[in-house]
């Protein structure tokens, strides 16, 4: 069985504390408007935050964070209607940016700038005029620089894979990734969503309507963790993990907890906060296609 | 006695726990570079905080968190050689700001502006060329509106005040509360700053070396609350509160702990954070010359 002990992932910093609080925060007035159970949540959060093992990943207590959520409030997915919005504003913008990659210089890095740019897409307030800003929207993702660029080795090793695992990361974005699948050999892909709910990630009821299903073979992990956190995993889905030779890893909270695990990984991302950029020895904000490869073969 | 319990201070907000945090771990960092000593500050702060009632202001947190970060490295005042730094900045744009006031149309008008605006002055990173941007920080301070602007009634009230309480906030501002001072009358002010190290707050050994000890007469509330928990303020600075006729309190700290006590006050200060800004009704940011008066005389 594939070794997930002892692999070295994204550990929790104390500039993150802050953060879960402002997570838990988030996700409990998502949930609920009952501000008792607000402060509920956010006292059991605190107690929980005081014991956690900070050698663990923030994913690890993202985890706990959105499990406390879902009992207190007895919402089983207070993103759900987020994620919808996302899918809806994703899907507006999908035929143009199919065009725009189309059209572009090297169609299949155009495809894959935009799916790692796709993690964070500003649409602005709910209610605006999407219409009008999709062509502002895609130039500037497209016209942002990579930070780390390891493209050229992407097309290079995908021609040789022989099974990929392509870890998905937030809903909305799903449509993106859905952009580079259709440059990558889809029939040797295979595309992971969470097991269940966890913050706005992709679960497979999320998938409705998106045309993905259908259009690239999906599994999910098994685990309700905003990362991949393998011993929480399925067995079934470990047993794939184990026998991918390639994985494409979508995100920070995939990165946070895969890094440093012994495999021929693609991470796709933005960076999104102080404590990865600094990991990652680049701008806070950066966009990444980032390889790393197996110890000994 | 002054009647302190019961009054209505600004509660703790769910909002304020991440800034909690974030302040725990700033204070932290600022008195060690050990981490596993600011891991244990940080979880003691969410063990205090998972039990704080948020019927109280955000000071009494502040409090604790302070008092925690003190006991946990032996630093008895972690924020003096920050205070010794924005006494030394603003020591060096008191005479140019002093010179502005004196030749602007209302010069007292301008005094309370500029107090106003001390609390947040942006001096960029140590090692800048302070010299260079010292006539553009003051005129964008002075070019600021305020949000609530009671500043007629508040050179009417001065008149005929006999005994006015002035409660300083932050290191180094002070130089500007001078600037406010030179323009009221001085004989009948006392300056009050806090009777011991409350984050970046000016205490007693703060004043040294800027002129104002001499100029006013100054007491210590006896309190280490970054604000005027008058609960927690000796009975010699009680005594004083209840016998003045006249309080200008400076800063958020002061307001949070202090609105709703039946006093006639005037607030000055910035509405530094969304919490505040909505108990004031006011935008982010905003600046505020705020009059509340006593309930029946």
């Amino acid at each position: 069985m594939f070794p997930v002990t002892g692999a070295r992932t994204v550990k929790t910093y104390l500039e993150c504390i802050p953060c879960f609080l402002r997570q838990a925060l988030e996700a409990s007035r998502m949930a609920t408007h009952d501000d008792g159970v607000q402060a509920k949540i956010i006292r059991r959060v605190l107690r929980e935050t005081a014991n956690f093992s900070f050698s663990l990943s923030p994913p690890h207590m993202g985890q706990k964070i959105h499990r406390i959520v879902r009992e207190e409030t007895g919402d089983p997915d207070p993103y759900r209607a987020e994620k919808l919005r996302y899918n809806m504003l994703y899907a507006q913008i999908y035929p143009q940016a199919k065009k725009m990659v189309a059209r572009s210089e090297n169609p299949r890095d155009s495809a894959l700038k935009l799916a790692v740019a796709s993690n964070v897409l500003d649409f602005g307030p709910p209610g605006f005029n999407l219409g009008s800003k999709i062509g502002s929207i895609l130039e500037s993702a497209l016209s942002e620089e990579l930070a780390i660029d390891d493209r050229a080795s992407f097309w290079r090793t995908m021609e040789k894979a022989e099974e990929i695992l392509y870890l998905g990361d937030n809903t909305g974005e799903v449509f993106f990734d859905r952009l580079l699948l259709e440059h990558l050999p889809v029939e040797k892909v295979t595309f992971v969503v969470r097991g269940g709910p966890a913050i706005n990630d992709i679960t497979m009821g999320d998938l409705d309507d998106t045309g993905l299903n259908g259009f690239v073979s999906v599994v999910d992990n098994g685990s309700d963790a905003p990362g991949t956190i393998l011993e929480d995993c399925s067995p079934e889905f470990r047993q794939r993990f184990e026998a991918a030779d390639l994985i494409i890893s979508k995100g920070q909270g995939n990165y946070e907890t895969l890094s440093g695990i012994d495999k021929h990984i693609f991470y796709l991302l933005k960076a999104k906060c102080p404590v990865l950029a600094r990991d990652l020895d680049v701008a806070e904000g950066s966009l990444v296609v980032k390889e790393v490869l197996p110890k000994a073969v």
